[in-house]
């Protein structure tokens, strides 16, 4: 038994329960002054307070204590995938966050509009900052681009940002970055890094050969760089570890990405909150586990903003009526990280964790924020174990042993 | 990512910021009666109090719960190696407690004089416990031993005991103990328990013989044993994992030998916590981490001595705002493990852990102790995992994963 998924392949059962976890991004925080209160705290979440009176909190690890997770393995650790064991490329990454399909004979890469001049050393890594527009404007150029071997996508990123994907049997993703990181010098050839993933250089290069030709009245975007050259990850997928039908119900792309990653069905979110309750409603009776996301925590928190990110709270806060108005048998509301406005970044800060079910030992909590969560009944725990909890308390999971 | 120091190379980064870590040796305690305060709660230590309002406090289990470490392993935690994976032979901490610098070809040995009789059989096995001054005078006697192939040294620890130290070439450090645990038979040949260690056995071999002959009119002190024969861990160094230029200023030979041990610069750090201090002042440009022990935490304890113990925590508490005053970016205070003066050793008990910085998230404590670490916002953590938290807090750890 190395991983949780052994426990959850033997000991799953089904019995028709359903389990909903929102994840208000980057939901942990910092208080602005000492002894003085989080977000969270901060804000009136009296739905969210309903909830941890009749639960148990706690406070998850997303990877170990002092690592600051990004969104992939702090998904991943949510989702009871060990976020050492299953690590996402950057280029696998980008391609989720543009809502690109993967699949598993899919080598997904980050490019970067670069300048070179005449004699084909970079003068720009990031040509000049081109605006999306024109970035759009030249992926769909190089999109037109054939390669023998491989089927060629190239999607448009933000600014000088693009994506490309190949698509062939026998592609790996072990090829060196191509971006030399520093300007006077050409880029580097595409290396291979063993010897499996000679086909997908061997791919790169012809692409940028072309690729050249294409852009070469184009500067300053007239050439660019490779970089997280990458296949998805083999990922067992959620309904096999857990036996439940999954459905994410998330706005932004990279959060559909990570949910597919897993093998989720990805729901039509829609563009508001509002939207993705009446989608959960909608969607009831067909799935047995929901992941619904919700963005705004982290992103005001990443600003900086703190009322901003109390009021992001707050508005997950009022849709929660609706969410036990279904009577979800579990229903886990937590973060995949902490995003303090005080540092307006993601941190390594414990994650706030409510987990509210019929088969709850109470804890004596009156207030979802982090100084009760540090008193709470499930204690300090790995992110990687919540779905073990979660799937407890909807009576998925048989004795371990006789 | 198999351990924490796969992530602080992946994400260290360099940020100006500095760390420091005083070690209180055998900090935590036990009350003497039940309901009673430890010594760490009986001390007046408005310092750590005030440093404990503006931190997080925890307990950290230096090797796994119920196990007491000795100084090495202790240690080792706190320096963010696992004290299971990196283990320290007895013959090389006995030679890092003598100031004795090993290099990567020394075999360092335990080496117990003792007495033989006529037919080479063990009387006593600590030779009458012989004074330090006679151990010494012998053990000068034995350093002018010459023996083809490696180079010998001989330095006298404490009464009977004394350290050897083969370097050479090829020497490796599994040879069997010679000491036979009994008396009325004589010592063992030095027996090689790999291929690779024959040239020490056959080192060791012809060192005795000769010794046996040095010593022959040096009853009862007319032979000697060897144990733990062993070379230096081969462990990484602290610069290389962390990114970071640490300094040890330790009054105690051991703990200047365990910094060594794992890389850190030794400054001369006097006798007294005042001399540490100004040397800490001193050296404050020069490097990013300063680890700061102070022997007589544990010293006290061992003895018995409650009163004692809580006047020495607040020798230390004392030395705190000379630290303060230096403005570094994370100040960590806790010990190696536990020496509750009501034991009389080491113990297993969780350690104290206080941790100040800006990014603290704080959780009600108002003094440095026992019971409110329990209830601290660090939780029961590894000691492995202390570097982790002190390098995030001091902003040197890059975001794991995008």
């Amino acid at each position: 038994m190395s991983d949780s998924h052994d426990f959850t392949r033997k000991l799953q059962k089904e019995n028709g329960s359903k389990i909903v976890l929102v994840v208000g991004d980057g939901l942990g925080g910092l208080p602005l002054e000492p002894g003085g209160m989080t977000e969270l705290e901060t804000a009136k979440t009296p739905n969210l307070d309903a909830l941890a009176r009749r639960g148990t909190l706690g406070l998850s690890i997303p990877v170990l204590p002092g690592i600051a997770p990004g969104s992939g393995p702090g998904h991943l650790g949510l989702f009871g995938y060990d976020p050492i064991q299953y690590q996402i490329g950057r280029g696998v990454l980008e391609a989720l966050g543009i809502d690109f399909e993967l699949g598993p004979n899919d080598v997904a890469i980050r490019g970067n509009f670069c300048t070179i001049d005449a004699s084909g050393n970079i003068t720009d890594r990031r040509a000049g900052r081109i605006p999306t527009e024109v970035g759009t404007r030249l992926s769909e150029k190089l999109n037109q681009i054939k390669v023998p071997g491989a089927e060629v996508f190239v999607r448009a990123g933000e600014g000088y940002r693009t994506v490309l994907i190949f698509r062939g049997e026998g592609l790996k993703g072990d090829v060196a970055d191509t971006d030399p990181q520093r300007t006077g010098v050409p880029a580097f050839d595409p290396v291979a890094r063993s010897v499996g993933s000679a086909k997908t250089a061997q791919v790169a290069k012809e692409f940028l050969r072309q690729a050249k030709e294409v852009l070469k009245h184009d500067a300053p975007a007239n050439f660019l760089t490779l970089r997280g050259i990458d296949t998805m990850p083999a990922i067992p997928p959620f309904r096999e570890v857990y036996g439940m039908r999954a459905a994410a119900i998330a706005v932004y792309p990279m959060y559909r990405g990570l949910a597919r990653l897993v093998g989720m069905d990805i729901l039509d979110a829609g563009h508001t909150l509002e939207d993705q309750m009446n989608r959960l409603e909608a969607a009831w009776n067909d799935y047995d586990f929901f992941f619904v996301h919700w963005k705004y925590t982290d992103s005001s928190g990443e600003d900086g903003n703190f009322p901003l990110k109390v009021q992001r709270t707050e508005e997950l806060d009022a849709a929660i009526p609706r969410i036990t108005k279904l009577k979800p048998d579990v229903i886990v509301v937590t973060g995949d990280h902490s995003t303090p406005s005080k540092m307006k970044s993601h941190s390594w800060h414990p994650v706030p964790v409510l987990l509210s079910a019929e088969t709850c030992r109470f804890d004596g909590s009156t207030k979802f924020g982090e100084s009760q969560c540090l008193r709470g009944g499930l204690g300090q725990f790995q992110a990687k174990h919540l779905m073990l909890l979660a799937m407890a308390h909807a009576g998925r999971l048989e004795k371990y042993g006789a």
